[in-house]
Parts: C-alpha cells; structure tokens; sequence
C-alpha cells in the first residue's frame, strides 16, 4: 500500500482566493510520482491557531508525511516555521550562520536592482527567516527563504514536516533536497508506486461515460477511475498498483472500442501538445486572427518553448475596422451578414493565413457577453473557421457560461478544430 | 465576534492540481462579505473516507457552517450527498418529484444539443443525482445537479452541511437561495460585519512594507494585514470588524504617505479597472503589438465587458517577417538592433497605433526563454514602449521566472506602463 502525505497550504491571500493555490497541486503530483498518495490539502490563512489545527488534522489522520508551503517571508503574518516547530515540540532559534547567508542574499539582490533599503528593517526580516526549531534540517534558501524539515521531538510520536517557502521559484527547486533528505526518505520507507494515466475525450457526454464504466464495473477492480469535464473535454484519470496494470490495459482498449471518434488522447497528452506535435512533424505555420478571444488563442499556442517554430503571428481583430484593415475582410460583407458570422469567420482564417504567409489560418469571431446577443444572434454563439491544406473547416457553436468561460472554452474548440484539419478528418 | 465557516472542496481533479480551483476562494469571498470568516478550506479526492474526516476535522473545530462543492455528478465517484448524509445521520433516499425534475432538464439538454444517450444509463445517473438525505433541504438544480442543506439529525449538534455542485456556473447562481435558508440564517445568527479593503503598491519591495509595518505595530491593533506580492505587485488587504475602522483609515493614510510614488490604488482597483476607467474617462483608444507575450496583453484588456470601447485590436508579431509586414518595423532595424531591442519595442509601439488608429500603441518584445538568451540578452529580458497623447514612454525590464511567469508579468508591467502614460507622469 501506499504512503499518504498531506498538504497544508498557507496564506490568507490563498484562502480568500485572491492568488490561486500552484503548490498544492504541484506538490501532490510530485509527490505520486514518487509513489505518495496526497490524503488531503488543506489551505489556510495567517492565523497560528488554523495552522496549528490544519497540522494537528493530518497527524491525527495517520499520514506519513506532511508538507507545509508558505508563511516563511520577512513579514509579520509569515509564521510558519515558528508554529510547526512548537508543534513538533521543537523551539526555535536564530540560526547565526543561516541569518549571514540570507544576509549575503539580500544585500546582493538589492544591489542588483539599486534598491536602498532600511537597514535595521531588513535585519530584522533576515533575523525572522534565519529561526529554525531545534533539531530541525535547514534546506539552503533559492530566493531568501530556506526550508525546513522538522521531525518530531524524541519521544514524540507523528509524521516529519517539510517546510516549504509560497513562491513555486523557489519552492520548486527546493523539492528534490527535501525529497532525499534522511528524514523524508524514512518517513516513507516501503512506498509502492503509484501510476497514473489519462484519457481524454472531445464530444462524449459525462453521463455516457458513466454508462460504460457502470456496465463494466466488475472489470474496474482495482483501477482508481475518476472523470472530470474541463472546457468541453472529458478527462478521465485513472491511478492504480503496478499490480493492476492488465486492469488498466484492458480497460484503455474499452474506452477506445467504446469511443473510437471522440477518444482523442490515448495517452494523456493535451490538445495543446497535440497541435504543436502535428505541425511541427509535418513543418507546417500558422496564424490565427481572433475577435471575441482577442489574442487568447496566439498566446495559448505560445504557452510553448519552441512555439516561434510554427506560429508565425496573429492579428486580434477586436472593431470591425481592425477586421477589414488587417484581416482584409471586405467592409460590405461585414455589413451585410453581420461581423458573427460563418462568412466572417471563413474571411479571417483566409486573411490570418494570407497575411502571414502561414500554411495554417484559424478565424474566430463570437458574442462573448456578458451584453451585445440578440435572439439571432445570442451571448456564446462562436463561429470559427480553419482553413488551410487545400480545405476549409467551419464550425458554429453556442457556448454556456460566463464571457470568460466562453473566451476559454472557444479557444479549445479551435485548438480541436485545428486538429482535425491535420488529420485530414471529414468536414463537420 | 464573526461567525466562522469550513469549506470542502470535493475531486481528485482538483487535489491533483489537474483542475484548480474556483468555488473555494469564491465561496470564501461570498461569505466573508456576509460576515462569516473562512477558516479553512480543506481539498480532498473523491474517497468517501477522506471526505467524512475532512467534514468532523471541520465540525470538531467549532465551525458554524459547512459549505461543500462537488461530487454531485452523475458518475460513480460522484458521492458527496450520501457521505453528508450519513455524517449528520440522515440516511439518503430517492426524491421521487425531483428525479422527474431532473428527467425533463436531462430531456431538453440532450434534444437540444442533438445527442442520442442511452436511456437507461441516463436513467441511473438521474437516480444517483435525486438522491437526498432524509430531512434535507433541497436547492433547485441549475445545471441537472441539486444542491442540499443538511443538518445535524434530531438530537445531534453540529453545523449544518450546504451542498452545492462543483461547476462554478452551478454553483454560483445557486447559493443566494443557500444562503438565505432558515437553516442557514440559523446558523450563522448573531454574526457581526468583517470588513475588507486592499491596497496596492507597484515598485516597493515586500521587505521595506514588513519595516514599516513593525514599526507601526502598536497603532494597527484590530487589523489583520495580510502582504502578498503576485506579478510584481505588493498587495495590502485587511480585514477588520466595524469598530476598527478608524484604525484602518489612520493605517491606509499612513500608507499613502510612506509610499506617495509607489502606491497606485489606494481603493483596491486593479491595474486592470484602473486602465479601462482612465481610457474611457479620456475616450481614447489603445492596440497592441505583442512579440513575447503574443496576444495575452490583448486577451487581457478585452476580459472586462465593455472593453470594445476602447481596444481596437492588436498584431501578436512573433516572427521577425511579422513584425515587419504587420507592424511596420524595418527590417534593417531588426537586422541591426535584434528584434529584442529599445528601438524595435518603439517601432512595434507605433505601428500597433498606426496600422490600428489607436491613440495609443503599445509595443512589446522579449526573451520569454526557456531558450534563446544569451549573455548580451538573458531569458526575461523584455522591452516595452508605450507611445501615443504625444509622449513615448520606453522600459527595459529584466522578470524572473519560468516562461509563464515572464509572459504573465510583463503583461503587468505593459498595463501600468499604459497608466504611466495616461497619468502623464514623467518619463523614466
């Protein structure tokens, strides 16, 4: 069986949502990859007693490790550190030569930027970041903040604490240390592995899926299945024992017998990943010119390293002027069939490939809202259009949600339409 | 003293990061502005065992309420409503009326998008999703999933459990009617007013705002401060109950007298209202020409409803033959400076004006990496330009972090760029 971990994520700007949360998730696939099962993350704000009862809750429900990320800045409200420690049993102390060696850090990095700070109040933040509990193992800073890993006091019962600094740049560096350290490595002795595989579906139903795995259930022993709908594709995660890997086998070829058309990822990969793959295997560009996604569908297509390989640009054609000057769009077309439009979409992904000079040219042209739909015409109607390899792919789709769910969800369709050009699949 | 409440968010997705997110914080928004303070939010997969330790962690640490998401599905996993039921010690029934509710929307979904399900898979899930905890109040399905407010069974204590579905678009129209539920009012009962303001500062370092804050400690004593720096942006939001607000008033004076240059919203604005409410105050208009960033400047300026009014368009030029076809730029300049230059920024400024009619034009090109830098010009290298009201404003910024990171903040640093010009401060 499995180790368990869990996560306690701290900061009241993470519980009141105004950042969203990137170490939990990151941290609990770093963790099953080494073959830890995360039980739960817990996130909560700046107040020593939620912490201490966030710890308190993971220990009692038998994990073997904990990890805590946050809490260890200059400020006030960052007290992480000195709560875990007391909550191992360990008090903490100014650690002399960490408190030099975050000096040195900060003194350089102030440099660097020509910043002139107070120096007693930068003493005074170095001297908070440089407490460690007793005992504890110091894990060398990445920004100014080192990490922690806190065992119980002897005597005491329960699972070490990985101390972790909020930012993902440097609480991602930091993993690998922390990982290897004696105590962790301990605390996870006899782990088994843990896999986990995805298969991704475009235009199968939820509830058709639930059909299928419900008629197979006898076969799913075993298979730890769980499905989710993202921006119209259908996700389905599967974690399992290396034990039962002739289960997954069996159950992947189902899902491709039962969805042969819908069943775009076999092997987790994202349409992202798929678009950049095909064009870059067949040495093909593109171009996009986008108006009710406005440029979220060039820079989601350069989310990639090495996107510069295959997309050459984009033109956002937000007014109607933009769609004729740039996109060549003839005005009179615009005025006679109205700017969202099959027609206008085809001139768009004509005009993107034209002005480019891309193999490629994606058009895109809706009524995002939240105003502006009329009973013809309402909000989260998108038309699109690719066109490009000698063919021409338009599609009309009627989008649910709010404006930035419906810029989100276009952009996918888009990607999946892509596609379905490079596949050479039949007009739809 | 403020009420307090305990969410649950429920789905392996979102505890292994695949999905991240939203109802927890909003949840924490909705009732922070009602007067209940959040304690925690805790995240778990969809394991019955895992979830009914995250409900009694949440009740046995003194919560009023409990807000759970997710878990309402038609699937197997889907098993929130049994596992709340059985916690408060109401066992789960079919609802005959509400499977028929359920019955006809599941009808009218399907037929309107076309698709043949199997009726009786559609059956089974329909089952599943009218299944309620003897007792329960039941919230009217948005999407096919009802919510629930569950309380403790008669002669057991404890707060009551809201259900609600995970999709944020179920989720958000339905907790009005949750929270206006007698059992709900119950609860929360005697709770005084939470307050909450932010303020945001744009060039001062966290460390320098930890100083001032320590030295002022004695005057910010029923405040609770929170600092979080996100896209280079300090932020200050405090919470405090109404006999406070002096003290938040004399704290948001002192602030602004510390940091007169630094601090650009002193009423919690962001960058982002602040641009759209300064360009449609001036009627002016704006267009962008993104290398680096491709597009995500233009995607954000046109997230705001409305922001048709004053964004035209954009040219996302990541090829050089882009950059010069599109925006204008020569390409002996290129040649001469290399597309990641002062000059070519300038040019891609005023092309973006020019080709679009905007009043003001914003350029941007740099080094995003992971690849391409070099010593001359290192991964983050980004040069930006401003130029339109008869001014030019020119910046060279060098960003930390990954790719996404430097993608994401020069975005920030282009829009208080565009507030620099548009407040006609000085250049520099």
């Amino acid at each position: 069986v499995a180790s368990r971990a869990g996560i306690v994520v701290t900061g009241t700007e993470v519980l009141t949502g105004r950042v969203s949360d990137r170490n939990g998730p990151w941290l609990a696939e770093q963790l099953r990859v080494t073959g830890v099962d995360v039980a739960q993350v817990v996130v909560v704000g700046d107040r020593p007693a939620d912490l201490q009862s966030a710890l308190g809750f993971l220990a009692g429900s038998g994990v073997d490790l904990i990890v805590t990320s946050g809490g260890l800045g200059p400020t006030a409200d960052d007290l992480t550190a000195e709560v875990v420690g007391a909550f191992q049993g360990r008090p903490s102390a100014v650690d002399p030569e960490l408190e030099r060696h975050i000096t040195g850090i900060v003194d350089r990095l102030t440099a660097g930027r020509g910043w002139h700070l107070d120096p007693e109040a930068t003493a005074a933040g170095t001297r908070k970041q440089a407490l460690v509990p007793a005992g504890a193992h110091v894990l060398a800073p990445v920004g100014t903040a080192p990490g922690l890993i806190v065992p119980p006091a002897e005597g005491r019962s329960g699972p070490p604490v990985v101390v972790l600094p909020g930012p993902p740049r440097e609480l991602q560096p930091m993993w690998p240390t922390a990982l290897t350290d004696p105590l962790v490595q301990a605390a996870l002795d006899g782990r088994a592995e843990l896999r986990q595989e995805t298969l991704r579906l475009w235009g199968t139903p939820e509830s058709e899926l639930a059909a299928t795995l419900r008629r197979h259930e006898q076969a799913l022993e075993g298979l730890e299945i769980t499905t989710c709908l993202r921006d119209g594709e259908l996700e389905i995660v599967t974690r399992f024992g290396a034990a039962a890997q002739p289960a997954y086998d069996r159950f992947a070829a189902l899902i491709a017998a039962s969805y042969p058309d819908t069943l775009f990822s076999p092997d987790g990969r994202t349409i992202d990943a798929l678009v950049a793959d095909e064009l870059l295997a067949g040495k093909l560009t593109i171009a996009t010119a986008e108006s009710c996604t406005a440029g979220l569908l060039a820079g989601r297509l350069t989310d990639r390293p090495g996107s510069s390989a295959y997309v050459l640009g984009g033109l956002v054609v937000y007014s109607n002027e933009a769609k004729a000057e740039l996109a060549g769009v003839p005005m009179a077309l615009i005025e006679r069939v109205g700017a969202v439009s099959a027609e206008v979409a085809e001139a768009l992904a004509r005009g993107a490939a034209a002005r480019l000079g891309a193999d490629i040219g994606v058009g895109i042209t809706g009524i995002a809202g939240p105003d502006g739909g009329t009973p013809d015409k309402p909000v989260g109607l998108v038309h699109f259009c690719v066109s490009g390899l000698g063919r021409t792919l338009p599609r009309r789709v009627r989008l649910p949600g709010s404006r930035a769910d419906v810029r989100k969800r276009a952009v996918v369709v888009a990607l999946h339409l892509v596609r379905e050009l490079l596949a050479g699949a039949p007009e739809g």
